[in-house]
């Protein structure tokens, strides 16, 4: 049986026989017997297995190795030692897979930089086997949320052609061979390439959501996204994965209202399900997460716009790295003011338009645009998103001022003309959320196998 | 309100008044009054919306064409009319978004091909919004199977510098610049790359998800993967979603009993909230379909080695196009004619290792491995996975002769001297699921904007 159903139902099991495989975490030796904490990977919980030199392999059992493959058999009995409410009397220990001497993951304090070059290891620790679990459960919420509340799943295609954001900050992708490049009047000739032009890995699915979002009403995506920045810094890497929500028939406001509801719902979702987990956080990594999550899911976020956003922060007394100014983007250190201001979750609305996406919808004023970022404590922008420019003619305007190749997006702009509505949408970086549900700061540690400029590994 | 709440509760609403916004999909005018059937895409069943002159703005109504944005109110009605149990008598209909004259997806019945060149208007098709909302109920349909059963959910990268696949069936990915590609003694100099080596994007998550199941008992991964294949037939894309779990103390056997119960589940979840889709697809796309469906949920899986396969299909009475021959692949055909001749679907096992991959057990014969093939009727192969070579030795020696590099895969092998176990798993070609859940035979109908050879628009 699995660990995770013997402890759901670990009061009627005492006294019975059960039987498991895992894997050997530590191994405790006394003369006369020996203490396994043993974990088959399915909950956070570990089990205590208890043997006496009874067995009849004793000695080989004794020989057992952390980081081994065991089965075993035994009674489950309430335990009488510190640590552990409940404990399995073992009659049969048998080694299934040796763990050889230089098995790097001992039941010592290791760093998060050493677990780093470790990571085809490091799930099996406390830290990842939570920060892992957790990731899953939390993509589990989103995919709830959304379906609960009639959102098509939509798969945005990751390859394109088109390069609307920038080609310089999108992947290449090619079949060519780079030794030998088909050239034409000397320039490289991707005629010859697998879909007959240049090729890349786009960095949002949003266009295509939009599109969909004109015949489903509401959509979202959730997959894996790439950018090319060479940052080496705790909250960037080359690959992760983003959820883009696409609403029809919604403006900014109700953009927000799902946005909030959304989140308390998924932060709800995670701690009805990883208790375990997030104490564990609470203790170890980010003291008062739970207090954090808690007041989230009952807070109500503050909503304020941008400009008088920038007016808080030219009236606080403190010495600003980089001064706030109207019309300019906030900082790292004005976000962490503005929620410890406000005590919570921040919506901040009506951006300037330069410093924002050529698709947000340009307010009347005709310098800000109808964008909101919301800023949570403790992690900063969790979410970017806005309503979208619907108005053709303005929207080619903004394409035109901002550089955009309007040959390849074509078909985007005729969403507009035909049967074009209000809508909005957004997007959160969902290693973002991990950060801010379990309190690991850095991002290479809450992805699995993590691509960083220089770094790709494994 | 959207229109899969009212469907839900319809009877309730007779007689109350209700709002709703969404898209007219069919205009029919009369002298005096006028039907539009109307959709907000949230659901398969479309409302029709009945308006008459006494309506003040009845002109401008009347001059409403199809694919527009509206928003209306009315009082929802018993239909006297044929085709529909329920009508909208509208007290205002109001235009939100014109649809100028050239809109192609007008209500008469559009090919296929000619809605692939329109893929960003096709989901409002009644084909293409079953086809996607299918898909979408399918995605979590899986989600709900895994996480249901203790699975933990990783993403594995897609960006990767091993090439264990043979790079050739790779992308490449890069952030040089083609036009002044940097050298070093006369090759590619990729310590400039990003990732200081060449890198490409993978076409399986398997080795990673074994990592993972080695810490977690139970994984599976559902994102998208690739292929540079050069086909062009209805099953072949080149960018495509797949699902491979992966399971820790799993023999052949369990693994056959999860996929089984998996696509059971699988089944019944859409069947159960996609009613109105699948009677669609029945009447319109594959006759029987139901049927087809109904028979697989009630239905015991064949398990048949891959030799007694061979036996059947040289026995039958049947001229070939591909002669069957032991130790060699089946082709489509004799996946028909198996599937058929059991009449359902098919686990067959223990194929010829040299047909195989270099991970898969290798069976005490020496000559065949644990792997395993699902084929279902009218789909073919759904499923294809194994048990995985877990003896060190063995695995080495079949990546030496298979040519596999072992350099970059070290911490894979590693897995089978830090506690490896039996373990197995599987993949799932989601695209393959959806073909056989819709009847759609191109599976460049059941992606949303499909990526084939000469194939990237939108």
């Amino acid at each position: 049986m699995e660990l995770v159903e013997l402890n759901k139902k670990i009061k009627e099991y005492v006294g019975s026989e059960v039987e498991l495989q895992g894997w050997v975490r530590n191994h405790r030796k006394q003369k006369e017997f020996g203490f396994i904490e043993f974990s088959d990977g399915t909950t956070f919980k570990r089990m205590q297995i208890v043997y006496t030199n009874e067995l009849k392999n004793f000695d080989d059992i004794q020989k057992i190795r952390v980081g081994s493959s065991i089965s075993i058999k035994g009674v489950l009995a309430k335990s009488e030692g510190k640590g552990q409410d409940y404990e399995i009397k073992a009659t049969e220990v048998t080694l299934l897979g040796d763990s050889d001497e230089d098995y790097p993951i001992q039941p010592k304090r290791h760093s998060n930089e050493f677990l780093r070059e470790q990571a085809y290891l490091r799930p099996r620790t406390n830290l990842f086997n939570a920060v892992f679990r957790v990731r899953s459960v939390a993509a589990m919420a989103i995919h709830t949320y959304f379906q609960d509340h009639n959102y098509v799943y939509v798969h945005t295609p990751l390859i394109t052609t088109a390069d609307c954001e920038g080609s310089d900050q999108m992947f290449k992708i090619t079949t060519l061979d780079f030794k030998n490049l088909p050239k034409k009047d000397g320039e490289v000739d991707f005629s010859k390439d697998l879909f007959g032009k240049e090729a890349y890995v786009t960095g949002t699915g949003q266009l295509h959501g939009e599109a969909f979002a004109m015949a489903f009403r509401n959509i979202y995506t959730f997959g894996p996204t790439f950018r090319t920045e060479k940052s080496n810094t705790k909250t960037h890497a080359n690959e992760f994965w983003m959820i883009e929500p696409e609403i029809a028939f919604c403006d900014l406001n109700k953009l927000m209202d799902i946005e909030e509801d959304m989140l308390k719902s998924v932060v709800k979702y995670v701690m009805d399900r990883c208790p375990d987990e997030l104490e564990f956080f609470d203790k170890f990594v980010e003291n008062g997460l739970l207090d954090k999550l808690n007041k989230l899911v009952n807070s109500k976020f503050t909503r304020i716009t941008h400009e008088d956003t920038i007016k808080i922060l030219k009236e606080a007394k403190v010495k600003w790295e980089f001064e706030p100014e109207y019309g300019e983007d906030i900082a790292k250190e004005h976000e962490k003011y503005i929620t410890e201001y406000f005590n919570g979750p921040v919506f901040i609305t009506n951006w300037p338009k330069d410093i924002k996406a050529w698709y947000m919808k340009l307010n009347d004023d005709g310098k800000t645009v109808a964008a909101v970022d919301l800023e949570v404590p403790g992690a900063g922008e969790l979410m970017g998103g806005s309503e979208r420019e619907i108005d053709y003619d303005k929207l080619v305007n903004r394409m035109n001022e901002m550089n955009v190749d309007r040959n390849t997006v074509e078909w985007f702009l005729n969403l507009r003309r035909y049967g074009g509505c209000v809508h909005s949408g957004f997007g959160m970086g969902f290693e973002r959320l991990i950060i801010y549900l379990t309190g690991v700061e850095n991002i290479r540690d809450v992805i699995p196998f993590p691509r960083t400029p220089g770094n790709c590994d494994f």
